[in-house]
Order: structure tokens, then C-alpha cells, then sequence
């Protein structure tokens, strides 16, 4: 066995173009592009209607080629989690990110100033002490960057809770060298799963009603507060609406995902199901069970198992690290050794996170790979 | 805002050999090297002690380096769980490989022929079809590989669970060319976290009985079975002593987990915690709350969040795709803004799987960074 053998033995891509979707090596993540393209309309649409900005969540799918098409049509900008989340979508050509988060300790804030000469960026505080470290990097550095303060309006997660914080923080963004402040952060990650719809309207209000008493405090002491940001996939119908919010955040809604599919929804706003993870059936021991070579390592399970799309007799009843067992319901037929399935993520932005690429059709038919240049760059 | 600027931005490592832990930029998966080789010396003398070999799973933590350890301290081989999972290992050095799971499909089968060029390899089966189909592309490529029927003892997963189909397909395996029938796999997942020991030990006692009667069947027929190759973690003390099986997999015992630390211990086979998930508080909102920079995407979720290491007054309350929320106990004190912490991931496997590297460390001192090359080879 030479070294020469060895090395020639590589993986080769899951697809190539023009592949029917029953000939991708699975485990794949899989796109459809009809689905998806009319999912970015939608929202762009929505954002336009109430004359806010969208600026979609990148830490969703964590790939250039997704974020491209969103500022194509109309975007303002995108939001990422993580300082080292924003460099593959920089150097696809974004030029304005928004780190939807506090940035902590020297190295991110080292990152943080070299993009900022690449960019416009800008990031989220909380506290002073981090608020001074940053201006004092920045300054250094010789660039700036944008502020926003980020207010708790009901999640209970980071975020300055009175009004005193709020205002001595947007008084030090505003006064300290290498950044500017630019307004408020108002997010709120636990009614993007309210499951009832009347619930999340009545939540979201209380949200923007806080949001909107900051902004009016800082207009009382002579700071501009420009920008209001915030909004995700099951909040954006009653944010976008609210008179309170400049800029949306949502990233779900490209794809959507078992866990907001069993949001209730209804409204004027709805969303198709893009996003699958193609699956083959690697084993069918028993009449009524069938094991798929998809499992925790292609599939984020924290929301449970996913589901199996158009196949309402198979139900995904375990998932391991590389199966997931599937019960055949009385009736149904069961599937065939080799046969590809769908499967429906139950949450998306963690799953991006497992692949490296993304398979992207039209019609069943394979067009492209897309790189998910960004997984995992959580630093 | 040059090309050329853009290109120079780059992420540098997480840590240099000689860096403090509290200087590692994180989130990062950290190894301690002293308790990892306590782990790897117990594993080994326990099947040395009972006459069995170790071959320990790489799906647990997907790093050459890791195996390469094992290896040199008297395991046999290692398994792999899935085909495309095997190359990074090959590409290290690793020259006998068990692909502890069903192959199906033309293009892993093309792979598999490729791997058996280059190492000794074997797979499993349960299904007659799909071994015609391996013993074809074998055959094919002038290659052979090891088949081991895997038997259902309990799990309810894949695996053949009568006499006749065991049987068929051990003659089929003997008789087909490109495969050689070598033995049985017998694993049973999910005994590995039933919680008593007591109840683990009741219930491996039923699988190698059902093992061992398989093994019998196929010796009155003439078939030699000269391999039962199975166990977790969790079992292996039972199994090795069952005088049933003659191959131990177990791959969390090297690292150990929240979930795995949940199970009843106490006999005379136990593992420390070696692995840990740093995490660098990331914001203090409130006196009892502080916000860690690691979530979903670094550590797998589940089986619920990470502990927080040697802080018996800190616990994670709730985990999101970045973000890990821990509530400040009455009377301990909170962490500071910038504080690194260790957390405990719930699940090592899925865990390894986020990342690129891992940060290998002794006495608190950073030694060096080993490549998790398997990561995401999940096809």
C-alpha cells in the first residue's frame, strides 16, 4: 500500500449538476430554489410594504451564496452572531454586517477592527467596561465602528434592563473614540416559538412598547436614535408592523424548519419549506421500520427529530449519531433499501452548521453546490 | 477597500502551544492530556484483562491523533460509522478499519472499494441485496472486504433478529466472492445509557446470550465465527466479562460526557472527564445571570445543555445557537465579564463533530491543536 494510493483516495463532491435528486450521496443538505427564491420575495416584500429595512440573519445558513441573493433584492445589509462568522461573507463582497452580539476579549476584538477595515460593522453592548475595550481597540486601530445598544425587551438573555444603563451606555458610544452609536438592539429570541399566533402579537407588542420608550429617552436627552433593530421568523408579520422597528433580522424564513412549522400561522406573511436534508434508507429490518443514514451529525436534534416530507406514513421516531429510525403507519408502504428520502430539519441554523455544502435544485434536478463557508466559525 | 485587504483577513488558531487556557479564544473544544491517557490506560488494561481486543469507535471523536494513541497502546483497529468517516484515518496511517454499519448505495460502495486498497476493512450487513451489491463492486474492483451479519440483541435498530436470515446471509457472505465472512456485530445502543448498573448488566447479559446463540447456530452449520465484535461505554464492563464477546468498540470512554456522567457507575471500570468545551462569559445583565459565547453550534444539545466544570454554583439553564445562559445560584459568586469557563458538553460524538480542532492541554498549559479531520465526513 503505497503513500501515492493513499493519497489519491478523496471524497468526491455529493453531486454534480444535472443529477436527479435520487442520485446525491447522502447524507446531503439539498435546496430548492423555487421554494427558496419565493420565500426572499415574500419577505422583502413584507419589509418594503411597512418601509423598514431587512437586514436577513446570517448565522441561519452561514453561506455566501444565500446572503448574495437577499441584498440583490433589496436588503440593506445581513446580520451575523459571531465576529468570525462575518469573514467569508466579507470576502464573498458584503459590505455592511451587522454582529448581532456582544464581542468579548482581544482576539474577536482584534478581528473585529480588521474588518472593519474591509466593511462597515457594526456590533451590540451591553456593559461599559466592554463598551471602553472595544473603543479603545477600535481607536488603535485606527477604524470605527457602529453601536448599538442592546436592550432586553422580555427574553431574559443579555441586554441592559433600565433606564439608567441604556442611557449612560449610548452616552459613552457616543462620546468614546472608534465607535458611534447608532441605536438599539431589540431582540427577542423566545417568541420566535410561541406556538399561537394571537400570542406572539401580543408579546411582540410589549417588546416594541419597551423598544420604543429607550428610543424616546435618548430623544429626551439629545441622542439620535436612528436605528431600531430586531425581528426574527415568527415575529417579523407583527415587528415589521409595530411603527417601532427600522430593520428586520429574520434568517428561518428562507428555509423555515419543524420547529417554526409547528408555529401556527395564518397571517398575511407565510413561508414554503426549501430546505431538506436527503436521506437514504440503509437498512428496512422489520415490516414496519426503516433506518436512514442521516443522523445528530447531519441533523441539529435539540427540537427533535426531523420529519419526513410528503410521506405522511413514515415518522421519524429516533435519531442517533448516524440514523434516524423510522416507523412505517399501518397502510403505508414502506420504502425501498436505497430509496432517497426527504427530510425536514427541525431546527435550520444549527443543521447548516454540520455541512460544508449546500445541494441547490430546480424541478428535482441538481444545479450547483453552494459552499457553507461559514460553518463553524463560532469564535 | 482593496481585494487585497480582504484577502489578508484571516482567522488565526484558537491557541498557541505554551498559551494559558484562559488565553484560548473560544468557543473551543479542549483536551486534558492527563485524564484522556488515564482513560485510554483503563480501556486497555480492562480488555487485556479478559483476553478481548479494543477496537474503539472514531465516531466519537473523529481525530487521527486520538487513534493513533489507542493504537499504540494495544487496540487492534478502530471502527469507523460511516465509509466516507474512514479516509482521514487511512490518510494517518490507521491500516485496519471496521465500518461498524450498514453500506448502501452506489457511490459509498465505490469508496469502500477504494478504502480496501489501502487497509483492511470490514462492514456489516443485514439485508441479502445490499450484500450481492458489496460483493459485486468488490468483486469489481478486485478487491475483498471483511462482512460481519449484524444481529438486533435489543436495540430495535438495524440487524437481522431470526435464524434463518443470520444464517442465509453468513453463507452468503462465505460463499459470495469480493467478501469473507468474519463473525457477528452485536451492539446495542441504547443499553449504553440505561441509567442503574445493575439494569445494564441485566440487559447485556440478554444480548450476548442472544449473541452467543447465533454464534452457536452458525458453528453447527460449519460457518467459523471467529468474530463478535460490539459494546459502548456503558457496557463494556459487562461485555468484556461476558466471555461472549471477542471485540470491544466503545469510543466515549476517552473523553466522557453529561450524558454518559449521568449513568450509575461504581464497579471497577470508571473514566474521568477529559474533554471541555471553553467558553468565555460573554455578558453579566443581572447579578444572578451570566451569558457564555458557546451554544448549538459548539456543543450538540440533545441531551440537553453543558454543566459548567468545578462551579457547583453555576448552572447552564438553557442553551441557543450561540449563546448558553447560566443562572448564579444563591450565595456563589458570578463569574466576571471575560472569564473562560470549562463546560461539560452532554454528548461527546455529535459534539467533536462541530469542530475543526481540538486544543490539547496539560497542567492548564496548551501543548498543541489536533486536527478533527473526520469532521462532517458523514457520507
Amino acid at each position: 500500500m503505497s503513500q501515492e494510493v493513499i493519497r489519491g483516495i478523496a471524497l468526491p463532491p455529493a453531486a454534480q449538476p444535472g443529477d436527479p435528486l435520487a442520485r446525491v450521496d447522502t447524507p446531503s443538505l439539498a435546496l430548492d430554489l423555487a421554494a427558496f427564491e419565493a420565500n426572499l420575495r415574500a419577505m422583502q416584500a413584507w419589509a418594503d410594504r411597512h418601509g423598514v429595512a431587512l437586514r436577513p440573519h446570517a448565522k441561519a445558513h452561514k453561506c455566501p451564496q444565500v446572503a448574495l441573493r437577499q441584498l440583490a433584492l433589496g436588503a440593506r445589509g445581513i446580520c451575523c452572531q459571531k465576529v468570525s462568522e462575518a469573514l467569508p461573507f466579507v470576502a464573498a463582497g458584503v459590505r455592511d454586517i451587522h454582529i448581532s452580539n456582544e464581542v468579548v476579549g482581544p482576539a474577536k476584538l482584534a478581528l473585529l477592527a480588521q474588518l472593519a477595515r474591509a466593511a462597515r460593522i457594526s456590533v451590540c453592548v451591553d456593559n461599559a467596561a466592554n463598551l471602553a475595550q472595544i473603543s479603545r481597540a477600535m481607536a488603535g486601530a485606527g477604524v470605527e465602528v457602529d453601536v448599538l445598544v442592546e436592550i432586553d425587551v422580555g427574553q431574559g438573555r443579555c441586554g441592559a434592563s433600565d433606564e439608567a444603563t441604556v442611557l449612560a451606555l449610548a452616552q459613552q458610544a457616543r462620546d468614546l473614540p472608534g465607535v458611534n452609536f447608532a441605536g438599539l438592539q431589540a431582540y427577542h429570541g423566545s417568541v420566535q416559538h410561541a406556538r399561537g399566533r394571537e400570542e406572539r402579537a401580543r408579546i411582540c407588542r410589549d417588546a416594541a412598547r419597551i423598544a420604543a420608550s429607550y428610543a424616546q429617552l435618548l430623544r429626551e436627552s439629545g441622542i439620535a436614535c436612528d436605528t431600531i433593530t430586531g425581528g426574527g421568523t415568527g415575529s417579523v408579520e407583527f415587528d415589521a408592523a409595530s411603527g417601532v422597528y427600522t430593520e428586520l433580522q429574520a434568517g428561518s424564513y428562507a428555509f423555515m424548519d419543524g420547529d417554526y412549522g409547528a408555529n401556527e400561522w395564518g397571517g398575511p406573511l407565510t413561508f414554503q419549506n426549501s430546505l431538506f436534508l436527503l436521506s437514504t434508507v440503509m437498512s428496512t429490518p422489520a415490516p414496519d421500520r426503516a433506518v436512514l443514514d442521516a443522523g445528530l451529525k447531519s441533523a441539529s436534534a435539540e427540537c427533535g427529530p426531523p420529519a419526513v416530507h410528503g410521506e405522511p406514513g413514515l415518522t421519524c421516531t429516533a435519531i442517533n449519531d448516524e440514523h434516524s429510525v423510522v416507523r412505517v403507519e399501518p397502510g403505508a408502504s414502506a420504502p425501498e433499501l436505497g430509496a432517497v428520502l426527504r427530510l425536514v430539519p427541525a431546527h435550520v441554523d444549527p443543521t447548516f452548521n454540520l455541512h460544508d455544502g449546500l445541494v441547490v435544485f430546480r424541478d428535482g434536478v441538481v444545479e450547483d453546490i453552494w459552499e457553507i463557508s461559514a460553518r463553524g466559525y463560532s469564535r
